[in-house]
C-alpha cells in the first residue's frame, strides 16, 4: 500500500473509500489520513479491527495525466497562487507536500473546483505570508486587475494566512472600480492533514468568486465543526488565532455573509460589482510607521521610531491614549505636516478623543482620530492616502474601501464556551 | 431644584427616588441622573407627563457630615486609589465630578461598601493610567505587601483601565506568598452617568477582596446586561474595547470566577490565600523593548528599536513568525546573551515554532516560544525575570503566575450576537 493508492478501510461496520495520504509528522502513529470522494481529509486509527485493500495502485490510477477541463459554458474565475499553506501539493509519487510551484499544480490541488467553474491559474509568486512586503500588494493588486478586466468573473488569492489581512486590506485601498469578487483565501492545516480546511476554504472562496460583490474579501472557515465560510470585508478582518481554523475574526463589523455548499446568506449590505473596468492605484508612501505604546515606553524610543518618517499611526490605550510625555513630540511631528492617527490596541471599540483630558490634549497637538480602524488597517490606509490624496486628514477620516463603520453594539465579546 | 437634593420623580405611574447628580456631557438634554438608594444611577427623560417633588434639599441633607463608620465584627479590606474614572467623586457643592482627592472620599465614593466590609481607604497617586509607569507598579507592589501583611482581609485597587491590565499584571510577578487576594477594579464610566459601572465594579471587587482566592485578579462587569463582574486572573486578561463595560475579556483561559451580589461561582482552579507574609519582590529591568512585526517593516526598524536593550518581546504574526530578513539581527542579539522571546499579535491561540520553517531558523535563531502568554505580558514577565532569576529562557517557559496555561478548546471567537 502506497500514497496515492485508492484503498478501502473497514472498520466498525463502516466503509471508508480514499486516496492514501502522506503520513503527517502530526499525527498519530496509527491515524491513516485518506482523502475521501468528496475532497474531504479524514483521518482513520488502525487497528486490529480494521480490514483495508487496495482498490487501485497509484501506477494505475496516475495511467492517465490529470488536465485542466474546460467548459465554455461555465464562468471562468482566477486563481492566484501567492504562497502559504493553501497553496500546497501532495506529490504522490514521494509521498511530499510542497509548494504547488505551476499553475497545474496549483488548480489540480482541487479538482472538485471544476465542478463550479473553470479555473485559470496563475503562480504569481511563492512566499511565506510573513515575508511579504508592500512591494507584493502592489504586484497583487496589477495582477487582479488584469484578470478581472479580461473577462473573469473573479479572483481568488491563496495566501499564507500570517499576514493575509494586511494584503487583502491593501488590495482594497489600490483597487478602484471591482467589476468582480476580490477573494483572499489561505488554509490553517495543509492539505495532507486530516483536518485541513483547504479544500472547503478554497471551494467557498471559489462560490463566492463567482457572486455580484464587488469588495476584496476574505473567504475563512467561521467554525472548526461547519462547511461553511465566513465572508469578511478585507479592511475589517484579523488574524486572532495562531492556529484554529476559524482564527479569521470581523472586528466592529459583521461579516458581510456566510457561504457553504447551498449558496450565500448575506448579513448586512455591500457593495455591488460595476460593469466597467478596474482601475489600479498602487502607489503607497512606505514612509510609514506604525507604533504600540505601552506604559514605560519612553518619548526618546517613541521620537527614534518616527523620526524622519512621512506619517505616523499609534496603538493607543483606551479611547486612543499614551503617556502625555509623548504629546511635545507628537505635536512637533504634527507642525512639519506629518500626520499622526490614533487608533486603539483594545481592537474593538471606537476611539474618541473628547472624553478624557489626554485626548483633548492629543487632538489640540493635531493628532487625528482613526475612528473604529483596526491600528494596522489605520496604517495601510495611510501609506495609501500619503501617495494618493490631497487632504490627508479628510481622507483619513472618510471611509474609502468598508475600513470605518457606523456604530453599533456587539452583545459580548468573551469566547462564547467558556464555562 | 438643585445637585445633591433627594428628589422623587412620577413617571408613567413609577416612582423614582435618589440623589440629582450633575447633568453629564454625554447625556440628551432632557435626561436627568439620579442615584437611587441602592447605588445605581439611572438616566430619566423628563417630559410632561412627569411629576418631580424635592423631598430634602442638599443643604439639610448634608446638616450632618458622613462619617466613615467602623464596625469590629467585620472584615477590613484596603481600598487603595491611584488615579482614574472609578476613583472619580460627584461634589454636590460645585456639581463637578472630580478625581477623589482625599482617603475619605474616596472611601464614601460607595458608602454602600460599608455593608460590606470596613474600608481602610488611600490615595496612592493619582493618574491617568496612560501615565503610570513601571515604577508605579513597584509602588503599588510595596503597599499592597504592606497592607496585606497588616492585617487586612485583602486589597482593592482603584485604577484607571487604560493600563489596568499591564499594572495587575506586573504585580502577578511581583507580589510572592498572598495571604489575601489582590483585586484591581476600574470604571469605563464615570459615576455621575446613569449607565455608569463604578457602583457594582467597586462592590463586587470588595466581595472577592473578601474571598479565599491568593491571586491578583481583575473584576469588572462581565455585560451590559447583568449586575455580575468576571474574576479574570491579571495575567490572561486584556482591555478588548474602547468603551464598553464588559471591555475586559480573559485570552487563551476562562475568567477565574464570576461575582454578584449573591457571592462567588468559581469556575476552575485557582489558587488560595496562604497564611505567611506576603513577599515583594519588585525589581524589574525596565530595559527590554516590545516590538509589533509588520509586513514592510524593515530589519534597520528592528535594530534601531532593539540597540542597546537586555531583552526582546516580539508579538510577530500567526504562530510566532516575522520577516525572515530580521532573522541575523535576532541571531546577533541572542548570541550577545539578549533574550528575545516570540508571542503572537493573534493573542488567542499558542506560539509554536515547529510547524514552518521560518519558526524553526528562529529556533536556531535562539528565540524563546512565549507559550500562549499575551505579548504585553511576556514583556513584563521578561523584565521582572531579568531581574530576579538566574536561567531567563527556562524562567521564561516556566508558568509563575498563571501566564502560561494548558492547551485548550475554545468553541468561537466570534462576537456572540452577529447576525
Amino acid at each position: 500500500m502506497k500514497v496515492g493508492d485508492l484503498i478501502e478501510i473497514k472498520k466498525d461496520g463502516k466503509v471508508y473509500r480514499g486516496v492514501l495520504m502522506p503520513h503527517h509528522a502530526f499525527s498519530g502513529r496509527n491515524i491513516i489520513v485518506i482523502k475521501l470522494e468528496n475532497g474531504y481529509n479524514i483521518g482513520i486509527k488502525v487497528d486490529k479491527n480494521c480490514k483495508i485493500k487496495v482498490i487501485k495502485s497509484f501506477e494505475r490510477r496516475s495511467a492517465k495525466k490529470p488536465k485542466i477541463p474546460f467548459d465554455e459554458n461555465k464562468k471562468t474565475v482566477a486563481l492566484i497562487g501567492t504562497g502559504g499553506t493553501i497553496a500546497s501539493y501532495v506529490d504522490y509519487e514521494t509521498g511530499a507536500v510542497h509548494p504547488a510551484a505551476t499553475a497545474e499544480e496549483l488548480a489540480l490541488a482541487v479538482p472538485e473546483i471544476f465542478d463550479l467553474c473553470n479555473i485559470d491559474a496563475k503562480i504569481l509568486f511563492q512566499k511565506f505570508s510573513e515575508n511579504l512586503s508592500p512591494k507584493d500588494w502592489q504586484k497583487m493588486a496589477r495582477e487582479v486587475a488584469r484578470q478581472l478586466n479580461n473577462k473573469k468573473n473573479g479572483v481568488v488569492i491563496a495566501h499564507g494566512t500570517d499576514t493575509m489581512a494586511f494584503s487583502s486590506a491593501a488590495l482594497s485601498f489600490m483597487l478602484k472600480n471591482l467589476n468582480g469578487p476580490v477573494v483572499f483565501t489561505g488554509s490553517q492545516r495543509s492539505s495532507d492533514r486530516p483536518s485541513s480546511d483547504a479544500f472547503l476554504n478554497l471551494m467557498n472562496s471559489v462560490r463566492v468568486a463567482l457572486s455580484n460583490i464587488g469588495e476584496v474579501v476574505v473567504v475563512m472557515h467561521n467554525s472548526i465543526s461547519s462547511t461553511g465560510c465566513y465572508i469578511h470585508r478585507a479592511t475589517k478582518v484579523r488574524k486572532m488565532h495562531s492556529s484554529r481554523r476559524d482564527a479569521f475574526v470581523s472586528i466592529n463589523s459583521n461579516p458581510i455573509g456566510f457561504v457553504n455548499e447551498n449558496g450565500i446568506e448575506f448579513f448586512g449590505g455591500y457593495r455591488k460589482k460595476t460593469d466597467g473596468k478596474v482601475k489600479v492605484m498602487p502607489k503607497l508612501n512606505e514612509n510609514v510607521s506604525l507604533v504600540y505604546f505601552y506604559p514605560g515606553m519612553t518619548r526618546e524610543e517613541f521620537e527614534r521610531i518616527v523620526e524622519w518618517k512621512d506619517g505616523v499611526v499609534i496603538a493607543g490605550t483606551g479611547l486612543g491614549h499614551v503617556n502625555e510625555d509623548w504629546i511635545p513630540s507628537i505635536k512637533r511631528l504634527t507642525r512639519q505636516g506629518i500626520p499622526v492617527v490614533m487608533t486603539t490596541q483594545c481592537l474593538y471599540g471606537r476611539v474618541n478623543l473628547n472624553v478624557y483630558s489626554t485626548g483633548r490634549k492629543l487632538l489640540k497637538a493635531g493628532v487625528i482620530g482613526g475612528e473604529d480602524m483596526l491600528p494596522e488597517v489605520a496604517w495601510i490606509k495611510l501609506m495609501w492616502v500619503l501617495a494618493n490624496e490631497k487632504n490627508v486628514e479628510e481622507a483619513m477620516k472618510k471611509n474609502i474601501a468598508g475600513e470605518i463603520s457606523e456604530r453599533r453594539e456587539i452583545r459580548s465579546l468573551h469566547a462564547k464556551n467558556f464555562i
